[in-house]
């Protein structure tokens, strides 16, 4: 993996950034955050902008370049590959280690007095741009909304924003009807007093209309808003996608049907006028529910009396509790999947001493037996295959540079998964074809102690995941040792395979409490850098216990 | 134990609220936390409002009081204390519980439009004021300062501020001299760019100044602040104890000495306008540095562009890593206590079967005991003697009403601890003098299981106390029990026995990171109401550790 050259596109930023075309005054940084205007993590090709600046494509990081430095913050699963990827014009800011500054901090220890930072609105989520704002307020400096997105000036063959065509998802996958997750949500919004609710994350829409698209690799979602009141539903959506019968019929677009289940929809772009509009005719008290992840745009869109922020949507918790046809959705995938990964692993045995089998190759037969079984649409990540050093990269993609064959001399990792139409799969095995060191086995066994621990644990209902992840690293904190990156991540079911809001992390964020349904993943790790990487990996269902004495 | 009559006394404060001699515009609801200016744990006589409204004088509570509604917020350690302190007029507000709604919640609920609520901007945290500020603000509300103590109206026989002699503390005791400790907390102060601190916590006077006290029960600490500048020490104590031959000369107040060690004494009550002169003084950027948990009162006093506000002041953190001399301290302290509680055991299993030792009675005769080591000076705490059915109200401490005799039927709980000069014990013994059930002996183990899987962890530097505390529940969680408290606290040398800014909980605040030199204790619990409590606890030293692989 050769770094980007990135000298050549830092000086053109930097003359944007002082261009009266582009910015009201001139910037003394630029912000790129990860995401795009619904605040994904996996994102498309056209929203790639810190990838095309930096050349590190990790599925975390943010950039930020003043007119001198450039800097990368990204988390421990990406420090190899952050500094493998950009060039010596990037400082890269390993996130969680104890010396390592906050944006903040940094800014305001290179910025000259009185900077204007500059972020795109709707890129950045509004709880990130308040933090930041008070902070280079309080120094003196100030961020400022650059409505025109600034790599637009400099990326000349940015790709076309995908619109590919819908799938509809019928009960026997969804469990409940659109129709009724819509009623549902108005009873909370009821509940909470609010008039509307701006959904804004890709795959609460998806989820909510039970509808699957395919505008973002891997992730079956399509770019909409929605926005939904107590007698009117908008769906924001681009390009003739509404033309199709068989989305017709599903959404009851040409139904004679109650007034307040009458779907309108509306030109993708132009959700924040037509927020705009709605606020306008607000009466006092009325309130607009919005997460305070939502882009900062939107949030500003709503005049803060108007605004009621959550950290979450009762669309992303209603989400996460899968109903039992969701519950035996993910269940049947995993069985199609363990079929697959037997084959694979069966093939794996045979080829590997042959010496013919590499990263790639081994992730292109795992792709093969996968898309196999029925109802396979996608996988649901980019397949991590990684053998001996590789393995220590934590979120490794196999390229032709870096692709290594398979030996019975070194510890091969495969972290795969895929999107059935079913559920969404995820799971890791480490293997080794031939006999590995004692230290190896070693390793392996305090990994597999501490995935163990956490899918045997049983817990009060109610408990934050946090509680859960020092079960997952007990064994190996025994010797000495740990990995750095969260135990586990809520797992959508024919959505993300990254979701919130539930997860098991030493971190405190994404951590709403456990509760029968939540599906996450379980995968601790070992990674000696240069050398190998450990992960074991199944999805967990919390479900009630029974015990002993009492029952949870 | 019988709930205190407070019918009279709710009527005269809803009179008071009302009454322009005390409020500038009448209030409609007043808050009364606990804790005194200092945001102390455990409080003087004087500062007592919450016991005397209400009757509930457990160490942690918030009462609330409306025109027509009294509510009183407190956590798992008092619901029970709490129910049977007072009388019909109050609703528990049991904090940790799902469905229990926060203060402001609650006061949204049934405040009518528009409504002033009143606190004592000294006794209310400014954190806690911002939050409550901003939730009433966007209802509607407004929180208000009332300077006068609403209690004075009401209280007659308030007792005076205690003023008690001073203890000085030598080196051999402290390891560290206060002017070291001033030069090191200077030397933050330049990193952090701040010209002043004030110190507001009692215990973090008595820790800089080398200094102990006994204004407070339990805790030798002396109401006091201190403001410390890059060339200047303000000390504001009361009364003629700098007159003390040898506190003065422990102090060197009457030595010549660098002009930036010269203490001066101001009077105690002075604090704000000596606050208000300083800031009056500053130039724009300089900065002063206070606790975001120091009263409202003084953090108002700071403009906003002259604040620092951090959760913990550079003393907090210094003062729970223990140097050798403190730990070597607490651990003298805790081999005379535990000969102490030997000569205690013995005592009692040779009196308890004779019929006549009750709960206060087996109190009275651990305090008799421990008095008699060298180096005695208090009780840590109130001793928690309880059998039977009080051992499942988690802080109990036996009264004539509810004395009950030690028996060979009935576990026995003794949660206790001493200020000794070398350091501060907390310990809790749970014992039986017959046969337990089989279900005790369980519960038992289950605790102890927990118990030693916290003192036996290994955990990377800098790791926070939460991540520990499902160690203390994981045996008792897999037959379906838990207990409704924090497994531990930090545990101050010859100061307060809970101190900040570590712990371990479920909870995340007071959550620094554990690093070698800190002290917590370590007691799970198991309590069946009632029936019987069950505790278990050391305090333990965080150390660095040797592990087979790799070191910590």
């Amino acid at each position: 993996m050769s770094p980007k050259m990135t000298t050549e596109l830092l000086r053109q930023l930097r003359q944007v950034m002082k261009n009266s075309r582009y910015v009201a005054e001139p910037i003394q940084a630029y912000i790129v955050p990860s995401g795009d205007a619904h605040q994904s993590e996996y994102i498309a090709p056209c929203d790639c902008s810190r990838a095309f600046i930096s050349g590190f494509d990790g599925s975390a990081g943010t950039a930020i370049i003043t007119e001198q430095k450039a800097a990368m913050w990204t988390d421990g699963r990406y420090f190899l590959q952050a500094a493998q990827q950009m060039d010596s014009n990037w400082t890269l800011m390993k996130m969680g280690l104890k010396d390592t500054p906050t944006q903040e901090d940094w800014l305001v220890s290179v910025l000259p007095e009185g900077s204007k930072v500059g972020v795109d609105p709707f890129i950045i989520p509004a709880d990130q741009w308040k933090r930041m704002s008070k902070a280079l307020k309080s120094a003196g400096h100030v961020l400022v909304p650059v409505k025109e997105n600034l790599m637009d000036a400099i990326w000349m063959d940015r790709p076309q924003r995908p619109c590919k065509p819908l799938m509809t998802l019928d009960l026997s996958y969804t469990g409940i009807g659109w129709k009724e997750k819509i009623a549902a949500l108005r009873a909370k919004m009821v509940e909470r007093k609010v008039l509307w609710l701006v959904v804004t994350a890709l795959d609460e829409v998806s989820w909510l209309f039970n509808l699957r698209g395919s505008d973002v690799e891997y992730n079956p979602v399509f770019f909409a808003y929605a926005v939904i009141g107590t007698d009117t539903i908008r769906l924001f959506i681009s390009g003739d996608r509404m033309a199709d019968p068989s989305t017709r019929e599903h959404l009851l677009l040409d139904s004679a049907l109650e007034a307040e289940f009458k779907i309108q929809v509306v030109p993708y772009e132009s959700v924040l006028t037509e927020l705009q509009a709605i606020c306008v005719g607000l009466s006092p008290k009325e309130k607009v529910w919005l997460s305070d992840k939502a882009s900062y745009a939107l949030t500003e869109a709503i005049p803060k009396a108007h605004r009621y922020l959550t950290p979450y949507t009762p669309i992303c918790i209603a989400k996460a509790v899968k109903n039992t046809a969701e519950t035996e959705g993910m269940r049947r995938a995993h069985i199609k999947d363990a079929v697959a990964l037997c084959e694979l692993f069966n093939w794996l045995e045979k080829e590997v001493p042959k010496g013919s089998v590499t990263e790639i190759s081994a992730a292109d037969k795992a792709e093969e037996f996968r898309s196999q079984q029925n109802g396979f649409v996608d996988l649901s990540f980019a397949t991590i295959s990684s053998t001996g050093p590789n393995g220590a990269i934590i979120h490794y993609k196999p390229v032709p540079e870096t692709n290594r064959a398979l030996s019975g001399n070194e510890i091969y990792l495969l972290d795969s998964g895929a999107q059935y139409k079913d559920g969404t799969t995820d799971v890791t095995r480490t293997m080794h074809f031939g006999t590995p060191l004692a230290y190896e086995k070693e390793c392996f066994t305090y990994v597999l102690k501490g995935h163990i621990a956490v899918s045997a644990a049983i817990f009060p209902n109610g408990t934050k995941g946090h509680l859960l992840d020092s079960f997952a690293r007990s064994a190996l904190w025994d010797c000495g040792l740990d990995y750095l990156h969260g135990t586990g991540h809520g797992v959508g079911c024919f959505l993300n395979v990254h979701e919130g809001p539930c997860g098991i992390s030493y971190k405190t964020f994404a951590d709403e409490p456990l509760e029968a349904g939540m599906i996450v993943s379980d995968e601790p790790g070992y990674y000696e850098d240069e050398s190998f990487g450990i992960r074991i990996e199944n999805v967990v269902l919390v479900i009630p216990a029974k015990t002993k004495v009492s029952d949870f």
